[in-house]
């Protein structure tokens, strides 16, 4: 259990640390930055490489919504939540944390410009009042771990999983920065809000909240979809378990 | 066949909310924005995501042009088609109303703007002519249908029809969203059409005809290329049927 | 023997579509344009769809450097080269055609743009020397080939041939698009050139020059690294040939 | 071994040219220039086409910090680091002449412009110290190699190492080319400093350093965390060795 907990750990410190990183270091930088696509890509692609390394380990959470959603949708046991969650929380703080040594070797670096932490109303990038980004952050992670779900299936082919997975959190990213700078996953909105303060934790209780809410509700309309196919043998090569 | 046909509407909901909502949330967003370039991953991986999640499910189409390519092609039962088709429609409309009610949460926002809509003419981003815009919807389409064809046949690699029908949709976006804002799909059009009203509703008929016209051709091209190998052994270690 | 002549013509259309598409339509769209990555992945992808989707049939070339490279390689018949390039020229040739009646859809569109052709000195993008070209052609397409012949090869992993061979071609793309508008395939800038017409055709015989003489390198060299793998079973699951 | 030797340099010269080629040629181009996007994509895409051609010859490395950090995790003999370093540091520097003939075909080209060496303080692109230098290039060639050991371990999925480890870099290259231009690899930073002289030679010990610290550093996490995987059977179809 430990060397799980290690990995849940290690694999949040690297989307925190990736994916805020990118969005702090290089989104705007003059002329030849990554914008919100970079930034994208560099959430889904931290998801996509944790997945592949640290999968056989953990089976590659890195996200508490994600833990919670699984757990609903009868995949993993409620007795495995707590450890992970809290190796998630601790693994977001240590890569906002690595991210901030790096980011204030920059003069102008200030944690005043956000440091990608996540918010709603005068605090969302685009001005998106709470209800858009309860909306939002509610229906992206539904999604997400119907995708997760549906890709971890046994009738999915073998291997595609963390493919699938990590190209799920970048289209999420296209689609909602603009309105929440995109949060899906309460340990990474908690790890720049605890370097900020103020504002970014008086609005975490929603990016804890929504995904959370999404990703059970997810569990459950898997469990209906998928719940016939459970007992058939699976189409691809890989043996019956 | 209930099951198959949530899918069928999650998937496309999926669709109309990832693709036209990273069109209508983050495309033009000041300086960070994503553009074509975003809006075009955006489509593709919505595919990508829902076709490994769902596919086992339903087939994977979220578009009547496909689902009637698929039938031209001798892949899909007739009888498939109503219960596909307005499951795909319903599922387009519920995708573009989420994002309706996400979209609103910002103060300068009205559909006004187009809400992703496709259309030609004066309606074209581009400005291109309605008989550019014909040549383009049929031709991408029919292109997409030998794809999707292609890749699903029994001797393809199994696993990697989801990834090349995603980049399918990519490509085609980056290709044509400047002529028509890029539809091949008849369901993707009627969604956000429905909350604009007046001229999307008008020129509604071109995304059902053009591409429903050249999936169609692709069937027939696609048995036609294909079906001496039909009764080969498949090249790779995917059982024989 | 026909069929693979249609799958290669369809493809070689759809690579020039697609990529040069992308070019002429999209890349300079006020903005919101794809510029040069949306381009390179859109040629990237023509290959990278067009090989899952066709290789079955016609082994996917869609570039007579590249037939001619597995040739040197030997990995294709003699026999079968006058078939497949006449199939990719003529493909390459409709490709632009169905480009051309799209692009002038619009008002201002015309072929002194250079509808996407490949071009040195003075008509290269960025201004480089025809020595400049004929080095990055010659280069490019040697390693081109190397990636082709490699992940074809029966010791690499089953299935991934397509995607390492598209991703290939959009790196070609990212690096050198400056220089020559990037070819590494005489059949892609044959198609643009007819229609441009004067400088166009007078450049044309560089980029059947250089990309062939580095196909055919790289076909030499390939066997002298591989060759003492020929005889090794593969380390896979896939079956002994 | 002369084989492995010979792909080692290749891999490492088109890493060199297709990485900081993309850099030197592409990114700035006027209005259509791919940015730090388009090169991050183009360093990660030189990995994942050479690791699918070449990796089965020698392993794929192109990198002396990965052949440390693989001798260090337990996968690679002491025996070949010496021939495995020069063959990439040899690479490294052909790659970058080949580079400079390309690159030197345009008039206003000068390696004063950096030649996408590599730097810290007034020679990194944004401004970062020397310590947010060391900590990011020590951070994020230990993340690689995590990714790298762990894809490659004989738990992971077959065939979607060159994958990952190519998602990895474009990763890395996200979030750090504004503060080192990105090295995690010493024989990449060798090569263009031998052409720009003076202070990009002076701060080449950095990206010797702290790569090499960083890659031997996951060596023995990767060995803590999957030792007790070593003796279980896989969980894929891929057959136990």
């Amino acid at each position: 259990m430990f060397k799980k907990l290690c990995a849940e750990f290690l694999g949040t410190a690297w989307l925190v640390l990736g994916g805020c990183g990118s969005a702090v270091l290089a989104a705007g930088f003059p002329e030849l930055g990554i914008g919100f696509v970079g930034v994208s890509l560099a959430f889904g692609l931290t998801v996509l490489t944790a997945a592949y390394a640290l999968g056989p380990i953990s089976g590659g959470h890195f996200n508490p919504a994600v833990s919670l959603g699984l757990w609903a949708g009868g995949r993993f046991p409620a007795s495995g939540l707590p450890g992970y969650i809290v190796a998630q929380v601790l693994g977001g703080i240590t890569g906002a944390a690595v991210l901030f040594v790096v980011a204030s070797g920059q003069a102008e670096f200030s944690t005043a410009g956000g440091f990608a932490s996540n918010g709603y109303a005068e605090h969302s990038p685009g001005g998106y009042t709470l209800m858009a980004a309860l909306v939002a952050e509610f229906v992206l992670t539904f999604m997400f771990l119907i995708v997760i779900l549906g890709v971890t299936h046994q009738r999915a082919p073998v291997g595609f999983a963390g493919l699938a997975i990590g190209m799920a959190l970048v289209l999420i990213h296209l689609i909602s920065i603009p309105v929440t700078n995109t949060s899906v996953n309460p340990a990474r909105s908690t790890g720049p809000a605890l370097f900020v303060g103020g504002w970014a934790i008086q609005q975490l209780w929603l990016f804890w909240l929504a995904p959370i809410a999404g990703a059970i509700a997810a569990g459950a309309a898997n469990r209906a979809l998928f719940e016939h196919l459970d007992d058939k043998p699976p189409v691809t090569g890989r043996p019956a378990p």
